[in-house]
């Protein structure tokens, strides 16, 4: 399997412009895999125009072309001749429900995983890259026909994840305990990946970059931290 | 149409004991309708006869006897002779899907407009009393058939609704950031219930008590913020 995939946490992160705190690791993904010109995929958003030129103004000035797919007549003919594909965030439902809408789930597993286009996610556009949207922190506006999702890579990630205060006055669950009501039902790993952190994925190594630790949530362990770079190629292997 | 709803937004408020911050217009919302017997639906959660304890012993020093849903041969009939329904909270999805792998969404929608059966919600159990699902607050963490709900109510609500701090450095959305997103998509209103506040529903009167304001999001309004106790009727009237 060739497969080139880089899953951010968040397109923004506390101090940065949007996607800055991650150019020198994606310049380098798009450069190794010859990348111009970047298919942008706003779904997870209502203004598309708009989605699509704040990203065409955070990725231009590093030498890149971005063209948003909401303009293309044949949405999966884009795909399938893409560069690359990138996904942003927003609401992970409504993204999941327009990607199925669309019948574009299987024309992008087939150009990433067949084809090896390379794909890049943020935040919604990472959750839909993993096995299900069970792990999103959305609220569920809109309901998608499944929770699968695209299954470029065999885990659950959980973007923008952080401890959240349980010692604080609010009663609601806190977000370690959101996750561990996951593993208990769905009996199968999450990765919580920090804001500023990313996974980069070459065929079957997966390598953690950013400023923070990622938290791995397995059924019946204790949480354990990974400090970046870290070699978590194991997260594919059915751990 | 006769019906007496109690939606709670969470059973836990910081400060009191499990259900104590209502119990008196919890007892006299009881009384007015002679309960003696609460029947417990624990499906938001995994451990049935633990959580049922736990509202068993809440409720049992104010005079009520508690009998769970899950240990009763036919639920469906459980639910039709009940006094009343209490829906305690958890995560809304996987207490969404239970209710329709059992067959009682019908079942309890009917119990409480056609017969009166007083219905008692907390958190999820408050999500599932209302038109949809849309405004939890939970992690999907299973897939429901349809995220169409009890519709014992003509509203949305958003249970353990709280300003989230925007001006902190992490990323990911607020709670009101949220919900503008439902109204964007779903065009139309939800009312956010504070901890420590409920909805109390006799026929088609809706008053707001409890300690805190609640705060309705209506499509192409600002918020609007009612103190309690208030008539809020004018939810059930299509606003």
């Amino acid at each position: 399997m060739v497969r080139s995939i880089f899953l951010l946490s968040s397109s923004k992160v506390h101090g940065y412009e949007f996607l800055r705190h991650a150019q020198e690791e994606l310049t380098t993904f798009l450069k190794r895999n010859s990348v111009k010109t970047i298919l942008f995929v706003p779904y997870a958003k209502i203004a598309h125009d708009k989605y699509t030129e704040t990203v065409s103004k955070a990725l231009s000035p590093w030498g890149y072309k971005v063209e948003g797919i909401h303009v293309k007549k044949n949405p999966s003919d884009a795909i399938r001749s893409a560069e690359a594909i990138f996904i942003g965030g927003g609401n992970t439902f409504l993204l999941l429900k327009t990607l199925y809408d669309l019948n574009l789930v299987e024309v992008i597993r087939g150009a990433v995983l067949n084809n090896g286009i390379p794909y890049i996610g943020s935040s919604a556009g990472t959750n839909v890259a993993t096995l299900s949207i069970h792990t999103t922190n959305d609220m569920p506006i809109v309901f998608p026909p499944t929770f699968d999702a695209l299954k470029l890579v065999s885990f659950n990630i959980n973007p923008h994840y952080l401890e959240t205060d349980a010692s604080k006055q609010h009663m609601g669950e806190t977000r370690d305990e959101r996750l561990n009501e996951f593993l208990e039902y769905q009996k199968r790993p999450v990765l919580g990946l920090r804001e500023g952190t990313a996974l980069i994925i070459y065929d079957d190594k997966v390598t953690l970059v950013g400023d923070r630790k990622a938290k791995l949530f397995k059924p019946e362990c204790d949480p354990v931290e990974f400090d970046p770079p870290c070699d978590l190629s194991f997260l594919l292997k059915g751990n």
